[in-house]
């Protein structure tokens, strides 16, 4: 149960146009494999995410890097994946189970949302305030620049990258790169916030964390949870494809992290922290 | 704290290209306003999302459909938003506070997916086997048919009908459509999950789930938690603009559900349920 693809057969209809005739045919198809991943800290469930089968560990360690559980390579002892233990013989290569380093504290239970506390179901500043108050990298004293034909080139880049999985259309990535457009790690997903978590936990595994002086790039939009991801892993400048959204604007304004929208065709919006966007040439 | 979209400066930056200079300018800019909603049910923190301001009660009410907490209208004896009795004045208009009616239960503690277990962290076979069991309508038996030529109009107009936000780029839409493509009603979030359970709650509240004989087109991709909201709310045609994920075509086949991915240009995929898509007179 761990391909990256999945095939499946599929009904292709075309309606008629342009004086051809219409089709209907069954054919092969290509997905994008989903598949539930469990997520356990010495043998207890924290949580449990549907994602692209691969890189998995990167996964684990990623997502533990978002919620604050972990911040360097030696607070993981072990990551294995389920070895079949559990008696469910489907969930093999679909559990990972993590053992922190002997007096690392594990979250008391379930992983909840960073804003989501118990006092009254809540939301809005205080819980932004208190999110921000977590993140122990300070993004405002990172003072790389990058150029805005770097930027440009990084979508071309990335989808070069990762064309392996551009036949199934279902894939989001998220590329790590250096200020001069080197590519340091790209990682794909059917969801974005996996794709950032798999990078996070790559540079974690390596020993990058914080990754001072890089730029990360995802195909999609950027919501207000990438944002925490990339501020959490310590990335200063995150660029999207498409559209942010106003809490993800936000967040990076609160943070000191320069945020980048329709990176597309040779423009870009800059949302916030511009100053890293080095006056272009032209 | 309510708008659905919000302006912030921009700084937009252009290359030079085809002999035109390239430009960096400051300009006001909107984005998609996304903003987090809490959800309780008598005064307990249920979940919390971040979602595009409007339609929270039908975001409310369609979570609880989502999650097997409510089957009808009159499971819900109030929704209000929250009147600021938390002592958090920023909080106003982002809570929902749910009354059901007595003698419905209230689940025993936050909100979690429906496929992690407390056993081992689990996923898999049995843990989708336990979420069909919880289904309540057996698609199976719709009989409804619709056809190519019907299908292919619906993402223009799903377009027409959010064309008030489109100016963000930022939106995803879900439609609910009769079969022979009337809009019945149209729901916009930063969320895909969000549209789809806006417009389940909008269902509920109006009396109308099961929905029987409907088509629901979602503007971006069909992954395994679409396919399992459109199932909780009874619809069996699930419509997705892009790729669906192999998890959304198993589940769908298992539900008896017909998916329908890249619709798009007079063409479209199949991927389960075939028999209710009428053959093309083409």
């Amino acid at each position: 149960m761990t391909g990256r693809t999945a095939r499946r057969r599929v009904l292709r209809i075309s309606l008629p146009a342009d004086g051809r005739p219409g089709s209907r045919n069954g054919r092969a198809d290509l997905l994008a494999a989903e598949e539930p991943l469990g997520i356990r800290i010495g043998g207890q469930a924290l949580t449990l995410t549907m994602r692209t089968p691969g890189d998995d560990l990167d996964l684990a360690a990623g997502f533990l890097v978002s919620e604050g559980i972990v911040e360097q390579a030696g607070d993981i002892e072990q990551i294995r994946i389920c070895p079949g233990d559990c008696g469910h013989p489907d969930h093999e290569g679909n559990v990972a189970d993590v053992t922190l380093r002997p007096g690392r504290p594990a979250p008391a239970g379930p992983a909840r949302s960073f804003l989501m506390t118990s006092a009254c179901g809540v939301c809005g500043r205080s819980g932004i305030d208190d999110l921000i108050a977590a993140f122990r990298y300070d993004l405002t004293a990172d003072a790389v620049t990058v150029t805005p034909e770097v930027l440009a080139g990084l979508p071309g880049a990335l989808r070069a990258a990762q064309q392996v999985f551009s036949r199934t259309g279902g894939l989001h990535a998220a590329g790590l790169f250096t200020p001069d457009g080197t590519l340091l790690a790209v990682r794909e997903d059917v969801g974005r916030h996996n794709a950032v978590d798999k990078v996070a936990g790559w540079a974690l595994r390596d020993g990058r964390l914080p990754l001072s002086g890089t730029i990360l790039l995802v195909s999609g939009r950027a919501s207000f949870e990438l944002v925490q991801k990339a501020a959490m892993a310590g990335i200063p400048v995150l660029a999207a494809v498409s559209a942010p959204s106003s809490a993800a604007a936000e967040l990076a304004a609160d943070t000191g992290l320069t945020l980048v929208g329709f990176l597309r065709g040779g423009s870009m919006n800059v949302y916030t922290g511009e100053h890293r966007v080095a006056a272009a040439g032209g």
